[in-house]
């Protein structure tokens, strides 16, 4: 399971973060952890699991599963197939790809199944608190209106945050918690530790980024 | 383009071709057109298009791309992403991965604009008809009923298949037709050609069966 | 709110309870109700409730809202709406028409900013618990598998009744707990309530009845 | 079927047109029908459809089906059930709540079996095109950028309508098409016909007007 407090980057359908370039972040966070010890994490694309998995060591995540087992399911992502390819783990649930509460526990379930890591998407404290009832590796709250945004969730509201780490905490005390939205430099990592997050989850603050070396360095000195 | 008569394989997400038991379907399909120069191209999982594509000559597809350009679209299957893994087309709107008219067309225009070739997958003769005013390269009839099942749709229903045919190239004549669902044999192959269509879509035929070799070959027979 | 113990009947979208015969089956619910002093209640759907309100006097609940607020959202489904026909209450993402978890949140939200009783529907103990985290009035276990077919649910699987009691009530007491999938007679109904269900929701055991008179004195005898 | 030319107004779930408020619309219409001999029409909610049907004498439509038959279909809009709450037709595929091109194909097939008038709208020429080879009574294209707008699409980008019955009459002649989006007053109704347009289908222009009488009357002088 991820060590923590860790940092996860989901490079998205970025085109900065497609192909080669997944590959690019990949190896440059690699770079980082194996230099300063910092737990870091990369989701991409399933296209681009297997070539990351074979250049980096630090755990590369698929960006979703779908609800299947292995059959006729044309198109879909299954499980075994992120697996394959040598993900350890993978996001559910995105704001960007939500599913349905049924879903959900098919995914988390069959994430346990395959031993593979699993990092929940919230939007609120209620939905991380249902979530939490399902038992997941971690779940990551993110408010859907700050994400991509300038503004970190843990300045534009940390209560989000440390209500979401006590309710969830109350109903499953094993559910890691991160939190994403915004999130950009080192304070804003370390604000969310100190709110009683596992970590964080970002996106475009480190893909979008014209130095991307810069600002992983600067978020992991909040660690 | 895709060299005409055609045999598609779609492995859909079968356990029987994740990873590299795909592969293996690919190498074997890639030794038989090159020995018989039939025209045999496969459509493989997305985790799986890169491995195939570095290991075969003939085309490789993707099952799927999603109606996105590159940006904010966790865990959804970007066209450039396929095409960065070197597939060089897809399939679009599989009778198990349906999606909405206006989004077939975003997919078709992002095809074109990528110069990845497609198959628009259709249910019946009115659903051809519509696909076929979008001008795509090719799309496949298959009726969602026999498909898996043990009856070829050639022996079924052949009227779809030649009335199919017809519309699609009163609408478009540049428009390739296809046809799915049960195809097993080198005689549904046959017929297949014989009722206007320029090749199969096929699956379990071929992923499922205990000989494959013998099958594809027959299959190709059939061209 | 519902009056508790109550028998909560789903007439979907069966022939049979369309329309008029919708309003046959929800009067002599009511002549029922009154003559028993049973808790009884039943959803329709939407084109139904304003017929249904203006001549029973039982609840009258829709079978479904979507996740909206006024607006451009054509043929969808607004809370207002249902409330504006009378309805005093709703199903939510029943088997048949499951939400995404960020879409239960907001219509449960919703319906409790217009005073709409709601009963949340899940399928097994974990989507119990998540749903309970939501603080619905009411949630609705119901195995899909038993959903439509001749053993109940409380025969079939009564731990998925009692391990939802005990675990929803563990995250909110103040969560009414329903069963269904199955249930067909008296029996039913009191062996759902000694496993601590606050009632049953059942659809084709009435609605498909030859004699629904019969079946649901029957129903009423186990309250 | 709807004599043409026609104007359609589709009242979505704005909360101005929700319960009563929706049959104050539909009576300001049936008045200025019964006065001016214009065709008029109105698409409401469905829990509005059949006091809408009680007290006017205009066709009043579904802004939806739903793609089945009579079942289990919990809290989905049955064809038959807008039918038997008095319903002459249904929109379809509204850029609000598009559907899959099988189950738009499924959606016209019902609407023929149960003669009820349909219009399945479309995004542009090529949808357009597609949706003409299911040969509905009627399509209405409406550019979704310009949905709710300011600026009509005769006016903003004209060649959309009139590229679209170009096409639409090319594959099938006995296809009305209507155009939609940014819609206010007569002119931008004469316009619509004179590009060739069987009439317009509009919401915001009438239902959020501060005088609807005035847009209504200038809207019928563009017939």
């Amino acid at each position: 399971m991820l060590k923590t407090p860790v940092i996860v980057l989901n490079v998205k359908t970025y085109e900065e973060a497609t192909g080669k370039k997944a590959l690019e972040i990949a190896k440059l966070m690699d770079t980082l952890a194996s230099e300063t010890g910092a737990s870091l994490a990369i989701a991409v694309q399933p296209t681009d699991i297997q070539m990351c998995v074979e250049n980096v060591s630090i755990p590369v995540f698929a960006e979703h599963i779908d609800p299947i087992t292995p059959g006729s399911h044309t198109g879909w992502i299954l499980p075994e197939a992120v697996k394959a390819a040598g993900a350890v783990g993978t996001l559910i649930n995105h704001s960007e790809h939500r599913l349905k509460i049924a879903d959900i526990d098919v995914c988390v379930t069959r994430s346990k199944e395959l031993n593979l890591d699993h990092i929940v998407c919230t939007n609120n404290v209620a939905t991380s608190k249902a979530i939490a009832a399902l038992s997941p590796n971690f779940l990551a709250v993110e408010p859907p209106e700050l994400i991509g945004g300038d503004v970190s969730v843990t300045t534009a509201n940390p209560e989000i945050v440390s209500r979401s780490v006590d309710a969830v905490k109350k109903i499953d005390k094993h559910v890691g918690v991160l939190c994403g939205a915004g999130v950009k430099n080192g304070k804003d990592v370390k604000k969310a530790i100190e709110l009683g997050a596992d970590g964080v989850l970002l996106a475009s603050g480190v893909v979008k980024a014209k130095d991307r070396e810069k600002v992983l360095r600067d978020l992991i000195s909040g660690l």
